[in-house]
């Protein structure tokens, strides 16, 4: 068979088996998405591990430049989705917090990082680079794991999300500024333009654009207009500072104070969920090789590492969190429901996936790793990866288990109120 | 900016403007999928011309496997729908008429072909070559077309889905033959097992496989099992006789049976009509490179070959469908009626796209077609396809004037009997 072949296989087969441990994971009461990563793991490893040849499965990482397409696709619809499910006026209150967490939260894990190996023995710049490794955020899985728990549309859900996305600017930056490849003064100018173009050109325009999309009086006209207006807002922030998920979010986050885009997001939901989003976990699953455990050497870098990845997230942005009080002023610094707030805020950053390893690629290939330190560093890099994946969906559903809880109580409590009901009603 | 930036540019481009180019086809009361087919005729001919690289463009044929792909995925979703959207009964009822009328449509144009290139003053091989060419019919034009008029739920409509998958099979089994590189009998006997697999599994235990999906409990968790399935069923088609929506359209007619088929029809809308859909068309559209018309040589062969691929087409399979009297009898064979639905049923079966292609390239490979007509041959199979597709939409949109006036007609009844329910209620 040819290799179009097996991709279709594939793409079967891991939407499939992806709503399989999708319920399995749910019934240990852990947000489902696990399960598409543990799936996409098991696929992932039965090729890594010889059992299967990856032409059958090209769902692994790199094999097939069709399936990271339809990956990239599911996190760009994930961003979308997470962007036009939120409430505008969380976004904008929750402004203030979602850029100091930011901030702390990239450069604690830098400083403690470049600290650490120092430490360990590695050079300056090499240490530097490392922590750069640390920065980026991969928002994906949180904005997925708060969906699967129904926390994405609270305060924190919306400064977690605005949060990730300053998140990435950043790290980009610190990327070429490790590498000093590139104009730091050209990125800022470029992300200006962006927004400038996205925000002012879709801010303004899109009732006008939807309105015209309504006219043309055509089948899903609507739908398609908004998804092609969404992939070319994707392209240019691919194409401007290489996040695509960006454009996709702006684009969400304009659409969402239209009442079309609340009336779309159920289709939207459909190619998302019932789709695309699957198959882009499955696919993050299948990049962790645990071939990497293999490596003694590597695995020392990795604890020190992943250690700093996961403290270090944590402390710097749940203390930048905690700072702004969430804008309530300073009677609100010191409650149990600020910090509580402010933990869930750093526990959701801790995953990093991609992004840390196109930093990774960009300090080996920008000689800011020597190429004798390089397959340390690689193989560090999944294990953090892989640690950071794994621990985020339980963490977070410990975290935020008083809102979970809560929930909980008010279903049983509107079940009580029906059942009641009826029997008076009966009566 | 990368290729993969380009691409997603490309998409969100050609969804915008399939949509409008939708909306100012039907204007003219032309079915919309014409004005996706001529966004992409002139954003492919941007290309060809010299206009615009193809590097910005890569919706032109052949130089993005991801668009390939994903327009791939727009057929295959395609002809699902359309087999979901069926009445299982009316495709029943229908068989005898299909396979008759298919056998026909394909025998007479190859026959009619062969003699018209034995005419030209080709050699034995290479008009039989030639008259194969003209036998596939590609099905996703005609089921768009039916579904944009609303006539695809008709007994014409059921019986030309099925003519067309028969019709598949047939033309590639010609191929194969023509060139001699195959065997028949394997080809049959994958087919045989094909259907077998497809059929027994999933005509038998489909109730049992979306039970099975509900009981998970996950967010659409039946959308994604189908969808997986309907993926698995077109790449077994794909890799045994390399026509993946023969899967797909299993897949939607055994689901068609089911109360949960009907309710995921909406959701298989949005990702069809809202995204992949119109990738396809202007996929299609953009393959049709006006260059080919300059060369005269070829013009001459492509006149002969397109007047016997519309003629030889239409005059067989409408033969072939009035002989059948659609099951009804000897009494319906002269009535108005049977001429009428079996002159739609042959007017359906125009379209000729990638399989033509496909058979052409296999021709060449193997010999049938001498490397010095190559050329010649490539251009006129391309110039028929042009003509093929362009000219199906308005005249199947003709050849239903009827149905269509019809439904206007009821559509403007159940209006006043509405407004005078109304004045009735006020009085």
């Amino acid at each position: 068979m040819e290799a179009a072949t097996w991709i279709l296989f594939t793409l079967g087969v891991s939407l499939i088996l992806a709503k399989i441990g999708d319920s399995l994971v749910e019934r240990f009461e852990l947000p489902g998405v696990l399960g598409e990563l543990l799936v996409g793991i098991i696929l992932g490893n039965l090729v890594y591990f010889g059992v299967i040849s990856s032409e059958y499965l090209p769902i692994t990482a790199g094999s097939s430049e069709v399936i990271d397409f339809m990956a990239k696709l599911g996190v760009v619809f994930l961003l979308f989705l997470g962007a036009l499910d939120t409430d505008l006026n969380l976004i904008k209150r929750t402004g203030i917090t979602a850029v100091v967490s930011t901030i702390l939260g990239v450069f604690v894990p830098l400083i403690l990082g470049y600290l650490g190996l120092r430490w360990l023995g590695y050079d300056n710049k090499e240490a530097f680079a490392g922590g750069v490794l640390l920065t980026a955020t991969s928002i994906g899985l949180t904005v997925r794991v708060m969906m699967d728990l129904g926390v994405l549309r609270s305060e924190v859900g919306a400064a977690s999300l605005s949060a990730s996305v300053i998140d990435d600017f950043l790290g980009i930056a610190l990327i070429i500024f490790a590498v000093g490849s590139g104009s730091l003064l050209g990125l800022g100018i470029k992300i200006i333009i962006f927004f400038l173009i996205t925000g002012v050109v879709g801010w303004y325009f899109i009732d006008h654009y939807l309105k015209f999309a309504e006219r043309l009086g055509v089948e899903k006209g609507v739908l398609g207009f908004v998804l092609g207006m969404m992939l070319i807002f994707s392209a240019l922030a691919e194409g401007w500072f290489a996040a695509a998920i960006e454009g996709a979010f702006m684009m969400g986050l304009i659409l969402s104070k239209t009442a079309e885009g609340k009336r779309l997001l159920e289709e939207v939901r459909s190619i998302g969920y019932g789709f695309l989003i699957p198959i882009f976990f499955v696919h993050t699953g299948a990049m962790l090789n645990f071939k990497v455990f293999e490596n003694l050497e590597a695995i020392k870098l990795a604890v020190v590492l992943s250690v700093i990845a996961i403290v270090g997230k944590v402390a710097g942005r749940g203390f930048g969190a905690w700072i702004t009080a969430w804008g309530r002023g300073k009677d609100f610094l010191f409650t149990r429901e600020n910090f509580r707030m402010s933990f869930q805020m750093g526990i959701g950053s801790i995953p990093r996936t991609e992004v840390a390893l196109v930093a990774l690629m960009v300090a080996i290939h920008g000689g800011a790793i020597s190429p004798d330190d390089a397959p340390k560093f690689i193989a560090a890099t999944l294990i953090f990866i892989t640690i950071s994946v794994l621990i985020t969906p339980p963490l977070l559903k410990w975290a935020f288990r008083e809102e979970i809880l809560a929930q909980k109580k008010l279903l049983l409590e509107n079940r009580k109120e029906k059942i009641e009901s009826k029997k008076r009603g009966t009566r």
